[in-house]
């Protein structure tokens, strides 16, 4: 059974009769109402040789991460981190030091997002596991099932990047050119696009953080708001486009498939399309199903953890 | 190095520098200010071997126990809990009606203290793991470190019984006695004294939940309140005295050291004594530093799991 079909499964059991529950399960956050505020929850986890290699990261960098991939949730949710608590659970045997460097990456990147870290549990385990679990607010809700005939669909950047460092990073080459030293830090420190909060909740009608990769989770809006989504330009990295060459990939399937970006995919209509300038608008939204490259239906495949 | 040190260790990286944080690290829940709400955020992880033996628990009971815990963890600060997100890491060939079950024993306990799951997300690992992250309310929040000179010291039920449950089921005994399946339940399926949650905060001064042993909490109390704790009459469940004759133990080091009974041990100013006429009183609260049972001095040593 793939994931997405279990996940369904097993929270159909948890059947939710709570009016201040606004969002439960499917979004990029859960939803609630605090005394009139809208409080966000997320959580993402981190395990050792699924999510990361510790040998292929540095410690800060995965402390970092952690955080990044929570608030981006947050932040497709149209709102602001705020408060955070980290599970750990970790061999009896771990380097203290190692540790201590994953906290200081973790503390580097609430500090940038201007959230806090202020509480969590420890335990041992055979494998590293971090689980974060993070809330946001915001004064509306951008969900991923709202998107409208006639939006136009925008990224808030390249895709692909970090699937290329990820392969860069498993094929242990010495000896790295300078893109593709880029292109890892893509991978192993991304940056969750807190910057463009304010304009996302004001006028994005629907949006996703790309984790699965750039169809898979355009699949997620298309699907969630019974709608097609059409796909005219797709920008590629000019740090791809030398990947391509140099190993002899084809960049469209990357920018396409890859996952772990952390940028934005939303819609907009088209009255507020001047307010993405910054952004790579990609194409548009139309009724119907599926996602489309021009005439092209594509497949929806996620990407797969290792 | 202890737990302990290690979890103080990594959290000082951490530091918290928001006014709508009202409690973070080092009590049984964070507590932050929400539009003039104050919201209790606690997490508690579950990992396979560790916390659990997949073949000494009924699924059923272990997403029981699961929420359990944390919940023990609101009540403990006077709150009562509202929303949840789990996260889960299993291997990847796991049996999906195992999962199943597990959730249906995690909605028997959300619906039995009226809480919601509202989201979660899963991964693979090769242990089997489950993390809950939990949140409550509460008008007051209980803390550790609000011991009072002349508080008296209560226990919301018997201790130890969990810990005898837990060495039945380790000892793989057929043929076992009532009392011993009894015991057994108290370990799987421990119940949070949200009964007591109103009365806690109107009356308590400082709680804490019985996870690391009588002894070992009311020794974090201590600590954190800078009193000393005397102990006069520690309860001994009769199925406890039964057991300990059976196999020849000394049921007091069970009361006084036993983990995950999840009871609540509290103090109380001697006019709201008669309010806890449920629970036992088991001591009381005087200057000084440090846990004694009459005038001998307890050494604080904690639980262990697995």
């Amino acid at each position: 059974m793939a994931e997405f079909e279990i996940i369904k499964k097993l929270t159909n059991i948890l059947s939710i009769n709570d009016k201040d529950v606004l969002i439960g399960f499917g979004d990029d956050c859960a939803c609630v109402n605090v005394n009139g505020k809208k409080l966000l929850f997320t959580a993402d986890i981190q395990v050792e040789n699924r999510h990361f290699i510790k040998d292929k990261i540095t410690p800060k960098d995965l402390g970092w991460k952690l955080v990044s991939v929570n608030v981006s949730d947050v932040v497709a949710c149209g709102g602001v981190p705020r408060w955070g608590l980290i599970s750990i659970a970790v061999p009896k045997n771990i380097d203290i030091s190692f540790l201590e460097k994953v906290y200081e990456g973790i503390n580097e990147a609430k500090n940038f997002y201007k959230c806090e870290i202020i509480g969590g549990n420890t335990s041992s385990a055979n494998e590293i596991i971090f689980d974060l679990f993070l809330t946001g607010e915001t004064e509306k809700f951008i969900s991923r099932s709202n998107a409208k005939e006639g939006d136009l669909v925008f990224i808030s950047g390249y895709t692909g990047l970090s699937r290329a460092g990820l392969e860069i990073l498993l094929n242990n080459t010495n000896n790295l050119d300078n893109f593709e030293l880029e292109l890892i830090k893509y991978h192993t420190r991304p940056t969750a696009r807190l910057d463009l909060q304010k304009k996302i909740q004001k006028y994005a009608n629907s949006c996703i953080d790309i984790s699965d990769g750039l169809v898979a989770d355009l699949g997620h809006i298309s699907k969630m708001s019974n709608k097609k989504i059409v796909l005219e330009n797709i920008p590629i990295s000019p740090i791809l486009e030398k990947f391509s060459k140099k190993y002899s990939k084809d960049p469209l399937e990357y920018a396409l498939y890859g996952g772990e970006d952390y940028q934005l995919a939303f819609t907009v209509s088209k009255e507020n399309e001047r307010y993405f300038k910054d952004c790579f608008k990609i194409g548009y939204v139309e009724k119907g199903r599926g996602i489309y490259l021009n005439d092209k239906p594509l497949k929806i495949k996620g990407f797969e953890h290792l």
